[in-house]
């Protein structure tokens, strides 16, 4: 490559995602939930800034806001999201499409490179009425039906009531047009704690994990807490707490490097303090980004569920309800964000999946996609504490914006 | 004592029991909440056979039927209650009231015995609006604000709002009057299998165990189920389920012979699949008759929670809710039930505690009481096919009115 280093405004990528954490404030952090007030004057605020980068903004009929440019030569697309997660923190979103933003600005201005940026927010990546239906929308892959049915998981507004609210219902939805960009590069946070305890600036994404989900239930005997004696009971709720043991102590021996797995939630029936659990039930899930390795725990758990209904007590039943899509990120995408952090970071980038789900799983089922990660202090994800130092925030869109002008470059 | 047996009519036991059940049927049970129409309606069908018996029927201020004697001598009060759980079984609480009734139709009547048997249906001893407010009621343990303060735990409607829909607001209630009874007998299904699997007719209760409740806080840390690696996951939900698992094991060293324990209720915060809990939350309760067994366990329970805190990965805390007041029945009534036993049922009889509670722990504050247990079929209890045998019904009763009778004679 000649020695073409963009001229990335550090402050001024620190000044707009702080003018985008004024927008919602919550301590630290933000609290956007998708169509709220401040989530909808985030998306203006994107729109406004646009033209200052050569793009024509729009935003469409699910809320993406999309800036095209009129420029010629090969396009990249590049985004991430403007809402948030509820009272969570002001990076995760808005740092990839700030990079975005800073990306078009350099680049569509300098005549001397050939091709533009063009820049995205993908509404609703946080799930609050779905998942990825911003995102699933512009690929083609969101019915009417599909909108129809959605609601807020917390409210349960209609997501039709929600888009016309918020002025938008009627509009239409744009979808990208085949051929138009050579792929989609997304910049986001790490969410965990490789980068910060490697001491490296950038995690150069090498897929995204896909996430297979459970629900075991256990079937004793609901009886009375009081008069039924301990050697005849069959407690769904002891059964299930016996099984949660039995996964931490055998899933290490049979896990991927990078498998993780998580029991989020926890139902005993009847739940009263007096009665002994008649039935219960866990929300169990698997995160990898091979199928192999997760097809070996499957058969692990439910190896461990006819052994624990072999004894007798209580019966064990293992459903499968979400099954995984790991998406590849793209080689030459990868290759360039390496060059890239050796140019700006001094090489300090390793090769890594991402065990979160991102926008840019469902932008690789059509084009070419890449996502580079900064540094999360301390790991914290999903909380108005969520912070990466303002240092890792600029070296990160230096690599950002080289592997923008890299690709391009072809 | 002289040979002068009861003449218990067995048919008419069992013919009562079935109107009862008549009354609010569900399958082969019942389903008479308190205040419902099929509970008012069995109190109304009560009050009408009182007179039958020889005594003045009354339904007072908190829905307690009182049936007074108006017979010279020694008085002995007895029954049960006549609500039912939701969708429950037949016998819980009718079969003491029934055989009250057919110990007052045959004592009462009988010139050859000095004193008769005062009947009475406690209201709400199944604790839909509180903890046996109408026995309390009874003994003067409950007050005006009591009233005031309770509300149905299933549609949260209050207690007043209740007694003023079925026409008690405004009635006084009837307590105690000191030195008219020489005590309280009760009846009770076992709601166990200690009588079944052992042969037996029936159970002369020793004591009613206490219920200490407890609830046990885990504090970890919540974070994102994909991003966060295992190895650093402090996992709220994990802790909680190997404490489950500890107390299982642990507890049997420690326990008496008669001690239950039960997690009745399980929180995952914030429940969320794609979350690693943060905190997690469980009830959990013991019964015994010893408090110093109960002060062991409690002490091995607070052990195990500084030892799990010890190892950093979760704060756990243990906070007691409640605790526990045994009740010891009057030695000279389980006599009376043994000789009853001896006399009735050829002798078939264990004494046992309850581990369940019953109206006999609340008169037994104020006057000698004794319970006696007819077997349950399978020990199945608070569902509606709960179930005793016919004969079982009716040797219950005779060894409940020769009971009575001894009791009397003094």
């Amino acid at each position: 490559m000649p020695d073409h280093r963009p001229h990335v405004d550090g402050s001024r990528v620190l000044a707009d995602l702080n003018a985008l954490r004024d927008i919602g404030a919550y301590k630290t952090g933000v609290h956007k939930p998708t169509f709220s007030e401040p989530h909808m004057r985030s998306l203006q605020w994107l729109a406004q800034q646009l033209p200052a980068a050569g793009l024509i903004a729009g935003i469409d009929g699910i809320g993406n806001v999309l800036g095209s440019s009129p420029k010629s030569g090969p396009k990249l697309l590049a985004g991430s999201h403007l809402e948030s997660q509820n009272y969570a923190g002001w990076l995760d979103g808005p740092l990839g499409v700030v990079y975005a933003l800073e990306a078009a600005r350099i680049i569509n201005a300098d005549p001397g490179i050939n091709g533009s940026v063009e820049v995205a927010a993908w509404c609703d990546e946080e799930g609050h009425f779905g998942s990825f239906l911003g995102s699933r929308s512009y690929v083609g892959a969101l019915t009417e039906a599909d909108i129809d049915a959605a609601r807020d998981r917390s409210s349960g507004r209609t997501m039709r009531d929600a888009l016309r609210e918020v002025g938008l219902a009627g509009r239409p939805r744009a979808t990208a047009e085949r051929g138009r960009h050579i792929g989609y590069l997304e910049a986001h946070i790490e969410q965990g704690q490789t980068l910060e305890s490697g001491g490296l600036a950038i995690g150069i994404v090498t897929s995204i994990v896909g996430i297979w989900q459970y629900r075991i239930t256990f079937t004793g005997e609901q009886n009375h807490a009081g008069t039924t004696r301990m050697d005849v009971r069959r407690d769904a709720g002891l059964a299930l707490a016996r099984f949660c043991v039995g996964i931490d102590d055998r899933f290490p021996a049979s896990c991927g490097p990078r498998t993780v797995w998580t029991t989020g939630r926890i139902v005993l029936d009847p739940g009263a303090p007096s009665i002994i659990p008649g039935a219960a039930e866990m929300l169990f899930q698997m995160r990898d980004d091979d199928p192999g390795v997760i097809d070996r725990l499957e058969t692990l758990l439910r190896d461990m569920a006819a052994e624990a209904s072999a004894q007798g007590r209580c019966t064990v039943t293992v459903e499968r309800l979400r099954t995984g899509s790991p998406a590849l990120m793209n080689a030459a995408f990868q290759q360039a964000i390496e060059a890239a952090s050796a140019a700006c970071a001094g090489g300090r980038s390793i090769r890594m999946p991402s065990g979160a789900g991102h926008d840019a799983q469902v932008l690789a089922t059509i084009m070419p996609a890449g996502m580079l990660f900064v540094p999360s202090i301390g790991g914290v994800s999903h909380h108005w504490t969520e912070n990466t130092a303002d240092a890792d925030i600029v070296t990160g869109a230096e690599v950002f914006v080289d592997a923008c002008r890299r690709l391009l470059a072809g």
